[in-house]
């Protein structure tokens, strides 16, 4: 089985990171490829980060297409282009932040949420209320620390997102930590040993998903509004997407 | 991995039925144990069928913790017993209707549930509410069979299911159907031919789950409100359950 | 008119504490009959007590049918088996948590609810969500003291709930306090005195509202997905429980 | 016990009924009085119907506070100036919209209403929301018959409501149905015993709502945001408001 | 364009003060008309207060009408007879409370409200509630500052406003604040400057709202709940409102 | 007053017609300068176009800025890239699927979507939500028509949705319908005349939304989650974003 884990920044350094956390739990069958787009930010911690990002994800996807990749995930804590990237693939597609809330829900009552930056916070209240789980998450907390000062300043960020971790053990009422950026996708354990309850890691969660809905045979529905997109034409820089059309895959619904 | 899989009610030929589709999609290295309770009712149909089984649920958890069971799963669409079961353990105990609805929402945008008898909706109801996928379900619909006929009378029911499966995908605007019965695990193949688009089962969508938790090292949090239960007396014929205690697995709370 | 008030614990202390509470308002031509199971738990703290307890509520309500009872309180504010206790009879069914919400919304706009122990407070916000009263509790308090507490230790339990209270409503911008535990049922007014709010207290208002149904000739439903439960076979310990059947009473959706 | 039954409209035949029905299910120590005010519109069929009328329900409410009234009921579906109403008084206020509701709460898990002109769905829709029962309500449903119609034309009327009461039992899959109109208080038996399902009525379940705050010794609290109003000027034809204070009942919160 | 900007209260100072806030604003060919009941209280600050207010209300709306206003806004926080005032013309009636939100989450994500009075904060939460915008707004703070204060009292009142509004930003994780009261309408500068970020008052975004509406000919909708009531006929105090017949304008829905 | 739409497709055809409905409502000192990007999909029918649509209106949100705009339309219904292009600048940037809802709840208390092709409903939906009106919105509705046939295929296309139109006033119980597409800006008069209730088109409702916050001064929060983006580095063809900074405004929350 191969899983595509998409970065969706163009820092090589994360993609290492997610790739490496991919690999550690995925099953001795699966194959991890772990890529990034050759266009975009550095990093995502806006919202305009994150629509730019979107693209390279899609192509992402596209070129995983063409080497039958059996499922994606995209490793951002925002779920950049989540739905359109199920449009263009019966392969199943898991964003990081959605598959941490599910796991998060199987283990736990009620959980926090511990990001970057204070102002990503909204994008994760969006994402809980879209998915459902707005009221199994008690509090969005944020360590304030730049997404990069994961990679470039480890140490002092790790003591941040510890004190913050604790802080959300002590006052929120919970029993689990959703860790809501995929660069700390190496963090996990040092966190929840130092915090002394579970904390989910979304790209660590998401090839767990993304392998089980394989071996169940479950690939996004083509079925409505998830079927592939209306090919058409594309302007300008966006040109190679003109006439897209799916890659021909079979058409059982439950893929085989 | 040793994964418990507990048909709640009293009949073989369904524990037969829910071990083969747990076998079937679970890992090389996991053995499926399926089990049933020596007390309770024969099927699951109303609250207080419910209500009934969830003591052999818990019997069962506790007899998988003495043989360090790795994982639970509760085959029966109630959920029954789900959070109780979740005190009695470290390891993750998943129920079939949440790991159902949890992987619809992730090949989908919309589905909808197809149980067995009308009455039982209201328990879907109330779980897709406590869930948070009250959005994602447009209908909960029925095929009005009894769950025994699909032992006793499998062509006839499974004629019913589809005909009702046919009209959710044409009336409902859905991207995939959830099958809402243990008793149907057997039949998601035929019935997804048949209707064309994802069809979900919730035993073998719950193995996935707990094999997932499990290599994450995600247990069931023990801080806070789903902590081993307060050792006390019980009396009559419950008097084995006094002096419950944990039964000592290793503290750290991401397991290993 | 007959209401058997059933305390779903084992403790005697504990059922003539809600036996005395349930007289005290009852009206002059009604027999309240306070009653507890022989088999479970001695007090309900969990999800796994409460589990348990259900059984036993579930056989009192069967026995009050052969006593011909004109309705049914639950004494345990986590309404253990509640839908499934109505499924077993005509007469309405009243559960002292749902009882003590709906009172707590009639005289306030918003209410705090101060319950036993903070691992139970999750019981409550499953309650508040299926019950619709979500946004009418500003909060679930605990007061960090087991519930027999209540039984041995009166007197520094009822500070500590009086404390509880003082801070609910000082902090929680409300209106009324509702007590979270069937073992308050005495306290009601010694908190009210001291806390100079309206307390309301769940056995109490049950046996208000259980004859209030009576007196309004209203029945538990028996269209729909309250009907009796389908006859069946159970084995073991819960044979008595086969080909179970309603005990005849007159059909008329509205009782007399 | 003094319960004041308000009809928020100026027919006289619309209170008699209420009336009536006030007492066919009042308890043996309880006087109804039955009033209505002096000015306002003859029936309440919109948004402008019932803020006018919510003048002459407060008006009444202060003329009850004269006569020492134990508590009062606001017999229209609509609710009108029911918080501003409990603002007024220590005493409990129930309208019987959310008197059918709760009662329809504890006899079913989802009911309907059928009211009298589509037009005032959405009154009951806004209720239900603030309330807490939208979920637990089906479908508003409209018979289409002027409220005066119960009065004037009450044969044809009660046809049509139980022709829509069929389609509710037949279509919403419920277990109860909610009448919504306080005209329609001496209809219920005749159409429970037509639709074959329980039917509430708010007049009566509100007078033992009533009763059963009374008898708890539980009034409106008078702690936040439903305490007497700041005495302050009116002008013009409302100038008799001014200086408006409370009318010096007891102090403590439990009233006695 | 003619609008007519009603204040609910009868204090000719605030009628003033929302006038002029309101003239500030309007295009160059719009006339804006602000008026005051003659019959109500000085005041609204509870909900009494506002269920005497909005009889006022509705008589200046039919005012209006008679002198063919082009729309209308309601200048009371509380909305006070909105939607009755609605079902009594075709031109677009806006209520301050409803266009503050509606502004605030055009410009921000999350914000809290800033009002007068605790005792009138539920007012808010139930128009946040029956709005859409409960999750918008983070938080409804008061000032703890009597309405006429903002008149008599103006430096004084201003300052606890400030500093509320500072402990708004600070804590509530917000982009904006709302101000809660029509009386505040004079205040925004000030306050925006003093707390640094947007500060909204419904005044002044109520008459944009009504302007654009008007452009646009869009007016209240007469199918369905918004249709001119049905005339009738009142007594008492309210005759004149017998026989309360539309206006005779055109019945093309966007007007012309 | 420069208000900027952008038509976030690359028809010029379709940026005609939002450009002319723009200025038909535009005030007279405002001037509309329709656009639309060199790069991206002709059409916008799926999450797929709409992830590659929003670069394009990014960037035309960054031209807009270097030429002052004071306010700008996002002129695609699924609102691509609304709170990224909040980021972006203090000027408002306004949505037409959510300026058509705010106005629709202005008028109508229940409304209804027609958009084109049942696929994108899923769109609206997600924004209902987020936005807060799920409740307000009875249903979305799809004419099944692609974009672009209401450029090439006007008089048919009209057709069906008027079509579309009657079956919602009809079933749906609604007071006004909201047309959900930017290529239907055009359409408004003569579906408001055909199915006699009124009609929202988001172009035009934007326009004055956008006219009414630079009138009333209020830019986007730079307070919170919508500050402008961190500067950092891009790579590929989109190197072009690297270093972004605000371009200067001056710092005064309302603007000036």
């Amino acid at each position: 089985m191969l899983i595509r884990v998409i970065n969706p920044n163009t820092t090589a350094g994360m993609t290492a990171t997610v790739g490496e956390a991919a690999r550690r739990v995925a099953a001795p069958g699966t194959k991890v490829v772990a890529t990034q787009p050759d266009h975009g930010p550095v990093s995502i911690e806006s919202h305009f980060d994150e629509a730019i990002s979107a693209v390279g994800v899609l192509e992402e996807v596209m070129a995983g297409e063409r080497e039958d990749a059996d499922a994606y995930v995209i490793a951002c804590f925002g779920d950049p282009g989540l739905l359109a990237a199920r449009e263009l693939t019966r392969a199943p597609v898991i964003g990081i932040a959605e598959a941490a809330f599910h796991m998060a829900t199987l283990i736990s009552t009620r959980f926090s949420v511990v990001t970057t930056l204070g102002r990503t916070g909204i994008i994760a209240e969006h994402l809980l209320e879209q998915y459902g789980f707005r009221h199994h998450c008690r509090r969005v907390r944020a360590a304030e620390i730049p997404v990069l000062d994961l990679e470039e300043n480890g140490a002092a960020a790790l003591n941040r997102i510890i004190d913050e971790c604790h802080r959300a053990r002590d006052q929120d009422n919970i029993g689990a930590i959703v860790l809501g950026c995929g660069g700390m996708a190496d963090l996990t354990d040092e966190i929840s040993e130092a915090v002394g309850l579970p904390v989910i890691e979304g790209v660590t969660a998401a090839v767990k998903l993304a392998e089980s809905l394989v071996t169940l045979r479950l690939g996004t529905s083509k079925h409505g509004d998830l079927a592939f997109p209306r090919p058409k034409a594309f302007t300008g820089r966006f040109e190679h997407f003109s006439g897209l059309a799916p890659s021909g895959l079979p058409s059982t619904p439950n893929r085989d």
